[in-house]
């Protein structure tokens, strides 16, 4: 019997048919029992070539260990080289080394697809760094590094809608191109029919109206939550910021949710919480390896570090504490901490550094520098409003949420106020029916990886890395 | 002990604390046994005031169905209106009556949010057609038409990534913003940064080249199957058509694959089948009253045919046969079937009703027909590719696929011809390393949809019916 990655197709065939089973690498890797004419196809990762013995090391993607095929030297032919594609036919038994669980006895090997080894940039057995793997963005899944990636944001991927549905959420697709910007959160980019659309339409706008590309899908999950109670997206969104920053994509992934009759900002914190700590568990569990490579070679010695954040609980200041903290600091800020100004990137590490280096949680902002749908906590003097940034360690702020403003009046007087009152007739509307307090949040994918995998370039946790490092794509 | 849905933190914080269970509609409903203390929260769908006792239905979008409360009549107030948010207390228990299975014992009847029902859209009790309730993009997901779509589009969604995770696929956020038209598939969206955000930037392009909305993630998945072998996308895509087609949207869903080391054609058009049967029996099992309605009211008896299709092989025709069964036909078409023209959608849904109403798959078109990409068959004097399309009734396309053109030579040679060698020179790259027979398919999440229901128009099966009904939004 073999061990059972997933419950992968290949794997029920092969438990029903074992004599003509196609695995895929991990699941040969995680074999418990050796086994009769197996094929498993990928591409060779080394070639070792002896008097008595030739080693092959293969992979396909499904793990970051190789699959260690042994054969005759016979076996060998000019086209067999690193980069090539294969498939051996063999027995699967068990390794004689410590380092690895079962090897491959090659009965034969067909090279599928050679591989022109002079012109491809990645070679056997090097440690290419992220950078120079960066520049081959149709190349660079087939490094270690990236492949490890790949594998963990897929798997945080589908842990994130786990999270969600386990928890009663609906999932909502929000609309991509919108005439809304939101909260003016950032710049935004336009659309229109490319040029020889836009002629056969002749009029000015492809919709009538301007349409962008979204910058954040919350205002249309309001609209779900008042009728669904619980619900989710999780989908691109884009800024037309500086695209050559380390920090910053003009497209990057959101989750972003939604929470009917919710009437504390804690609740909100709390899901914000289980979120990162049961997505964070699932990556650890599923993908120890890949985690590790990034651990060992990219940000050393983070592991024990995350663990430990996940047994305790977040801290929580807020944004007045938080002030008072900084203006004490013996640190000289560039920005001199004061009530009522945003808190800088650098008033953002000291307190996650003051707190220990692990996430914080700030809340209850400025009323004044913050949107108008956040809800009024109608303190005063230092007036403030219901929001809460999650702040961690290398990053920043990770997630950012709020209560939002439930109470007609109230909107109504801050919309007129900002002139925003025809625009937002339709959000002003959802208060005039059923409405009830509500609140949630948003949290970036990416800087999510980048925290808990320590990489600092952004365009290294993305499956490709856009413009301008690949026009060609 | 309460009858668990999924799995939600509701429910398992009731079963450590029964004094305080605060449930889902849906939950209670499913309740197997009474319930002290229980606390329900939703909008009221129905109030019916008798002079010994008052009974509300109140859902919060967890169920098609409502939960039945039984209070005394000193509980109602002038609030408590249809569309009124309210939270209720009281007991669970068995419902005297053979429709339902528990209902709401109040205790107390807190109105958490009013409505204004004379200007309230959506009317106690009624059924409000399609076309009515999507002048209401903000409010007709409170109907029971667009409650019932939106649970089956997230379960969908949700059956989808199962679908190809256990099947040990891969998942790859494929670039939305790309420089790739991928095959001239449709027109375009160019972006821009927004006016201002280009003038402070002072060049013609953000990205220094012109930058398009995708209309495909196909090319960049196959990029991720010569490193992952096995790979989907599920993600938005583009195209600038007419907006106001019942069968067209400017932006849509989709769900696209790509399989490294295949050799067939047979098994990619194997997985299509697998998916759509498989997300389909998920959907009709765990939404059973959600199709129910839309079987009911949008497409009477449909069931009985989705659950025939679900139970018999998908019959498969080459085009040519197809070309022949076309000539034969008795009936005249606007446009005369003959070999090497595409097929029409008159000539489609002729050989869906030819083959019984039951999706077909259509392999093997023209050469000429058919982008770079797809492999050459080889054959003559028809020459031809290995390209397939599922044809479903009612719809006309909803899968297409190929094997994709791994031969070097061969692809060199049509991009020449074609003049996009210097556009496509990475993938001719990826050819020379390690290249592998391989192909894939891309299905239309909204056509699925709309196909399963029997929705005539697309906009109803989308969250938000977008330009030009929802310019607010």
């Amino acid at each position: 019997m073999l061990a059972a990655r997933g419950g992968w197709r290949a794997l029920r065939r092969c438990a029903s048919l074992p004599r003509a089973a196609r695995l895929r690498v991990a699941e040969a890797l995680r074999a418990r029992e050796p086994a009769e004419a197996v094929t498993v196809q990928g591409w060779v990762r080394s070639v070792r070539s002896q008097k008595e013995v030739l080693f092959l090391h293969i992979n396909d993607g499904s793990s970051l260990e190789h699959l260690q095929v042994v054969a005759d030297p016979s076996l060998e032919n000019r086209d067999l080289t690193f980069g090539s594609a294969v498939e051996v036919q063999g027995k699967l038994v068990k390794s004689p080394h410590k380092m690895q669980n079962m090897e491959l006895q090659a009965e034969t090997i067909r090279v599928v697809g050679p591989c022109d080894i002079w012109s491809f940039p990645l070679k056997m057995k090097e440690r290419h760094p992220l950078e120079y793997v960066r520049q081959f963005p149709h190349l660079r899944c087939r490094s270690n590094t990236l492949g490890s990636l790949l594998r963990i944001r897929s798997e945080a991927t589908a842990a994130i809608h786990s999270f969600f549905q386990d928890n009663g959420y609906m999932h909502i697709h929000t609309p991509i191109i919108t005439s809304n910007d939101c909260e003016g959160a950032g710049e935004l980019f336009q659309i229109e029919a490319s040029s020889e659309a836009r002629e056969s339409a002749e009029k000015t706008h492809f919709f009538n109206v301007p349409a962008f590309l979204t910058v954040s899908g919350q205002l249309h999950l309001e609209v779900m939550a008042g009728a669904f109670t619980h619900v989710f997206t999780f989908g691109p969104t884009f800024r037309a910021e500086n695209s050559q920053s380390r920090r910053h994509l003009a497209e990057f992934y959101m989750v972003e949710a939604e929470l009917s009759f919710t009437e504390s900002l804690q609740d909100i914190m709390q899901v914000m919480e289980d979120l990162f700590k049961t997505v964070t568990s699932s990556v650890l569990s599923k993908c120890p390896r890949d985690v590790e490579l990034f651990h060992k070679y990219v940000a050393p010695a983070r592991k024990d570090r995350l663990e430990q954040i996940l047994k305790s609980k977040f801290m929580t200041v807020s944004y007045s504490e938080a002030v008072e903290i900084l203006k004490r600091a013996s640190q000289t800020f560039t920005f001199k901490p004061e009530w009522g100004c945003d808190l800088q990137t650098e008033h953002e590490k000291y307190l996650v550094k003051h707190c220990g280096e692990v996430p914080v949680f700030v809340i209850n902002y400025p009323y004044d520098l913050k949107p108008f749908y956040m809800r009024d906590n109608e303190d005063g003097p230092q007036h403030t409003v219901a929001a809460v940034d999650l702040l961690v360690p290398g990053i920043g702020e990770l997630c950012g949420g709020s209560l939002r403003e439930e109470r007609l009046p109230f909107l109504e007087s801050r919309l007129q106020r900002l002139g925003l009152t025809d625009a937002y007739q339709w959000y002003l509307d959802l208060r005039k029916f059923g409405s009830v307090p509500h609140g949630g949040f948003g949290m970036g994918f990416e800087r999510y990886l980048q925290y808990i995998l320590g990489v600092d370039n952004i365009k290294d946790v993305i499956p490709f890395p856009r413009f301008p490092h690949s026009c060609l794509l």
